[in-house]
């Protein structure tokens, strides 16, 4: 497999390399406020690495899940424009998250991870034992429920997210008006909510879930739309919502409770940092590929 | 749930309604040759309902997962082009494949599962026992190589697949050429070949697993580019292939094995009933939901 893994990084590395030309190479930033000292709580070295950018929503979902059930783990900032080659060497995509899986006796052997689902789901799964790490962040005993889970874990990636990229970086040339990508990405979140349990305040109810990890990281990134576009995100005002009443006020109960969980708050920079980097998102001018991804219409990496 | 359900209901139609108006409403076809047997020994009142079209992919990942397990199912033939309201009541999004999942007390209480690929997973979790549904589809005993399977799914999911419909829908008026979008669609498949345990014949060796089943439907749909595109699929012949000779030879083993796999044949209609129905992909006038996001750049539904 090695060779193959080898051969694959040469395969995957050409159009990264390709797009670092064209590519914006100021963001050297590093976490800051509580995230910070989250990752430096865990920067002494560990099998178990994870691979991350302070302000990539993706990095936040695999963050929150090491901080929501206490893994053990070493955080290691990777800077998107200048990969360190130990990195390349384990993602063949170039992305984070990336997470270095110590397998077959230990340090020596890491295997990589990377899709943040991907990562999320292995951290529960490998590390089950609930009495050390808390409840499993998708229902062990109900299959059903499980996979209803992963249907929404599948709407937030599949229609929020993409829908979030092409309203905060919607520019006044583009096909469509800015109310065009409002509704649609209201519509998908609407959807969502409706779906949620109806007391919560978590998605499955008491039970903090995947789910609400999926959607946390850009919950918390909807500020940014609201200080970069006209007319905000665009979620009707308490007492102007008709019947959509149930389904903000819900909306707002879930999201003052992913506010205000640990995990999540550990895992959260200074606030101008976020506007600082997501402005050449607003502008469409990033060069990072999930930017790039939206501007050419294509699934996101 | 269920008013939030039916709101959801009328939330979600909307789309479908408006597309229906610009969509071709001459496939009223059913599945013939193998798979029209296996609808047939399936078409009695079962609890657990598979709601399909014989001629859509997605479909046949699930219908292949019940196959592969043999497990007592009802196959109920949807037109996409005029739904049954009772399958619209059970799945928001209007699309199959959807899965009627038979909970708290049977036939009476039908919930419904949508999304491929969080229908086989489903069926490989509901039904674990090897004695009587066979080998369990992701490897039940390594968690990281559980996690390694849905992160190559994810590779079918997001890039074979886009890239397939990229391909197929291509015609002469499009921004990127023929060779762009062929390349870009081997890039992805030979980044997934080379992943395979070089071995095999499946992606895991001597295992069937999930993985296989993912792609195993556009394998033998590849048949169509070479029907409709100039230049077909593109795959070098051998003794043409330089240093790709291991990868394409692999990829030939893991395509036999496929074709020769029973639940593949299974779920099979005559060929050229394929080739009237992907006509309007080729010719990128087909209504389907998955064609329309294609030509818009959006993530496949």
């Amino acid at each position: 497999m090695k060779a193959y893994r080898q051969a694959l990084n040469l395969f995957r590395l050409a159009p990264i390399k390709r797009a670092m030309a064209s590519v914006d190479t100021s963001n050297k930033g590093q976490a800051s406020g509580a995230a910070a000292e989250f990752a430096a709580a865990h920067s002494a070295d560990h099998p178990l690495k994870l691979y991350g950018g302070w302000f990539c929503p993706f990095v936040q979902r695999a963050w929150i899940v090491l901080a929501e059930k206490k893994i053990p783990h070493q955080y290691i900032e990777i800077n998107p424009y200048h990969k360190a080659p130990e990195f390349l060497a384990l993602n063949p995509r170039g992305l984070v998250p990336t997470l270095a899986v110590p397998v077959e006796g230990g340090a020596k052997n890491l295997k990589p991870l990377y899709e943040s689902t991907v990562i999320c789901e292995y951290l529960d799964e490998a590390f089950p034992d609930e009495a050390n790490f808390g409840p499993r962040l998708l229902p062990p005993d109900d299959v059903y429920e499980r996979a209803r889970c992963r249907l929404w874990i599948d709407h937030v990636g599949s229609r929020i997210v993409p829908a979030f990229y092409r309203f905060i970086q919607h520019t006044p040339d583009k096909p469509h008006s800015i109310e065009d990508v409002s509704s649609e990405f209201l519509g998908h979140l609407k959807a969502f909510v409706k779906e949620m349990d109806s007391n919560g305040p978590w998605f499955l109810g008491e039970r903090f879930s995947l789910v609400d990890v999926m959607l946390a990281p850009w919950a918390k990134r909807l500020f940014l739309i609201d200080h970069y576009k006209p007319g905000g995100v665009g979620i009707p005002a308490a007492g102007e919502r008709g019947e959509d009443e149930e389904v903000w006020s819900r909306w707002e109960k879930w999201r003052d409770a992913v506010f205000a969980r640990e995990s999540v708050k550990k895992t959260w920079s200074n606030e101008d940092q976020y506007i600082d980097v997501y402005k050449r998102y607003a502008e469409d001018t990033t060069g990072s590929e999930v930017g790039k991804a939206t501007r050419q219409g294509k699934s996101l990496p």
